[in-house]
């Protein structure tokens, strides 16, 4: 459900434990909020508890700068690794791109449209080409030219820059560099990529050929967060298009990049919302 | 999720009030009762609570007899419509059949193999094609020809017997006799039917005809519960299949069955596990 | 399939005839054309072959401003309508939009990027809040506003634009005013539409309230060409996605958009790759 | 499209060569044959022709048993390998099954209805658990152990068995044996075996825990011909369904068993009528 509202949101994880909703949805209410979408799930096998909470920021009797200290003493009585997160603040986000602009461009117009609550901080690219798209937007573009002597340098600008902008989060939009362990630990579960298969198929350079090789029926794309191990981070989102015998290998590209820009677009709004926990590699995506 | 282990499930529908969630899942847990699931959606625009709430049966203080004595102060305090199922107890289904039976074939497959949950009490039809296929399920096998001048005498004899075989649902598997009102009224919300359409597109009589007329790129089929109002019940469940313009009325027929087997059995199994709520002409499904 | 080398491509239509299929392809073939994709199709319960040739310009004994007098004689003996088309010629397009601007984005993100062959000659809108789009773009913008008693002088200009550009073909990118019968008429087949929904179920206004008043699984978007009836002409495509009872209006729009663009996207293509045929209110396509 | 006329149906598979569509559609054409479908594809890339003629036996000048004689010089002259089916002429069949038989009741009610035109000549099995299925239909049922001791004899008597009976083709439905490259090459593009993932992701075994690991948010199934390297055969289809994190493994293989049998009759049907061509272990499939 979307809301004009402003809300908070309780992202939540514990052990599972008999009365642990009774716990958190009670806190809530004690407190005069009123919640307006709980999600919850039990992973039985690993006795893991997920929760998603939201609640109206009207009428709730804790001020956010006082929650902390109000819930920490439920969150270490039950355990619980928590995070809160207000409608009202927008994400800063950074784009890194190569050469093929469809996601950047998908991405510009729904920032730039109001769609998405989010504040485009830069783009950052090892090529120039697409600097007038970044003028066009007034977005600072960063161009750092990457080879494998000046990769250390390059990634280390890049960071820096990361930094100083204060970015929430990293969107690889078909960036094809891949990021050293460094620079993925330094931004953990904060860098979602977009790779063109349905991982775990076709992983790693060239999927549309290997998949045009193999002969499939259906061609995917995978929305994922970056971990050091490539194209193995935790899923996020994933979608198809059916295609035939008839599709050549420049066929897939063409169709693949809706796809791509779709599903990349998918697991972006919901980071953006705050709909997604990571556990043991997967994820847990309230939407 | 699916346990083996004996549950019990409420379905709660209530005006939405503060403290809500806290309440029903801490009567669950003071009573230590393990919650396994619990599903809520709010209908903002209505302001409507909906849950389903699933505890393991095993260490739970309530004898089940005793359920309605201990939850009937609550419910009647937070103006709850509710109703208890159990896990271990099998409903019994009727079918509903007239010439096409790739909906009865896969609904036997189903219950035979131990897919489903469910008793098959009997099999009703219009003809009597089909009963060989319960004669080799050992199920009874009801022919009642209908005309429109003997229907009302043939819809008695079905609702007799449908009632003599306590039967809690009944399915329309391309049942090809419109229900009267009566008979529907006798059944509310627990009749089943499969329309060979993406309703409320081609509602009514051959629905694969009109959609290759109109050029559809797209066919569908939807479940729905029955209501008086032909093709306009609450809707379970719809899913498509892509067509082109190569395929004609018998292909789309074809693929059709397909889809009309698939999307029933869904609609089936969600009514068997106790996933559905009907408000307001639409269901709430957690599924 | 998809090549650079410059093509000449020929759609077909005509009563269906023992060899025509042979006729075609061997006129091609005794003037040193190299077909790289031929797709035929035939309408059994009319009558009615289609199809659609495409064969390498090099080579081919014929120069493209003669190939009208060498297949006359054969278009006359066989009653075949027909149109010829170059790969090498781009088409001109206008785009006419509202207030929302998902769709325009996304033309305009194509267009510039080289994903289409295509001129995109001028933006028509009965407001004036997308002209900054137009303008970065470089493309004419022209505001009209519109309403009851200014519509056929608004009209009037429009069409008069639209000439004057030598425009091929006008998308209409949720552009929110129906035009009149005579707009139509003066560009048969040659108005795409795209509807958000799954047509023929919520044509009109609203649909996305209505689609959510009716509880339906999923929603869908449909491109079609405009004819004089609202919403009945030819469907080129449609696509879906599912939704639940969890998402409200506002959702239906939002996930609406995305399809919206594909679907409209995936026309546009087509039209532009010269692979669609309007047959009695259908649409043959040649994807 | 279907028919219910006779018809001859013709495969064709050549190097790609200017005027073959024209010769071969003449050939048809000469001999007073009406053309009822003609799909074609070429391979650019490794310059091979496939193309599938349909046409109605009613009026054809060559009797089927000369067209051989007919054929052969056309064939020799332009390098073309071919086969020819009559639409008359019903498959023989073999099923192989083990424990799990939600494919095996599918085909067996689709054989019974009439929906497919096919002989089920008998049902092979590792286990005895399925013979009352078998006798049910009237459909020997040959119970065959399997262990890595008796594997060879055991392939062996299923193979003459399959020989005496003069099946056509062989259906591995939830086979779970992997047969040897003996009796892999006994039956060359003649083994369907329908596979529960989406290949080549989770090839072996255990597929949907291996997808329930790696988090995947979409599951998927192919049917693929057999060949001697595990789950690597010619894919002929696949098909997905999307999950989310609550879907435990079990709720993955009940989600799935209707995937398995949906893809499974799919590609069962376009081997019946004729439909697949297998070239460089991909296929090309005219449905």
């Amino acid at each position: 459900m979307t809301s004009s509202t402003p809300t908070a949101i309780l992202l939540v994880c514990c052990p599972d434990q008999r009365g642990i909703v009774a716990t958190l949805s009670a806190f809530i209410a004690r407190h005069d909020g009123n919640i307006i979408a709980l999600d919850q799930y039990v992973d039985a096998a690993d006795g893991v508890f997920f929760a998603r909470l939201e609640w109206q920021l009207e009428g709730f009797a804790i001020p956010m700068d006082k929650f902390h200290d109000e819930f920490s003493p439920l969150a270490v009585e039950w355990n619980i690794e928590w995070s809160l997160h207000l409608s009202t603040t927008r994400m800063r986000m950074a784009v890194m791109v190569s050469k093929q602009a469809h996601c950047l461009y998908d991405i510009l117009a729904r920032a730039e449209s109001g769609e998405w609550p989010v504040d485009i901080r830069m783009i950052l690219s090892n090529h120039d080409d697409h600097r007038p798209l970044g003028d066009r937007h007034g977005i600072p573009f960063l161009h750092t030219p990457v080879t494998p002597a000046t990769k250390p340098q390059a990634e280390a600008s890049q960071i820096q820059a990361l930094r100083d902008a204060k970015v929430d989060f990293i969107v690889l939009a078909r960036y094809m560099q891949i990021l050293s362990p460094d620079f993925v630990q330094a931004f953990p579960n904060r860098i979602i990529n977009i790779h063109h298969s349905f991982l775990p198929a076709f992983a790693g350079a060239r999927p549309y050929h290997a998949a045009h090789d193999r002969g499939v029926k259906i061609i995917g794309a995978t929305a994922h967060y970056v971990t050091a191990a490539l194209d193995e981070g935790p899923i996020i989102e994933q979608d198809v298009i059916r295609v035939s015998h008839r599709q050549g290998v420049d066929d897939l590209v063409r169709l693949g990049r809706d796809l791509e820009k779709i599903v990349l677009a998918r697991a972006i709004y919901w980071h953006l919302t705050h709909r997604i926990l990571v556990y043991r590699n997967r994820t847990v995506v309230f939407h």
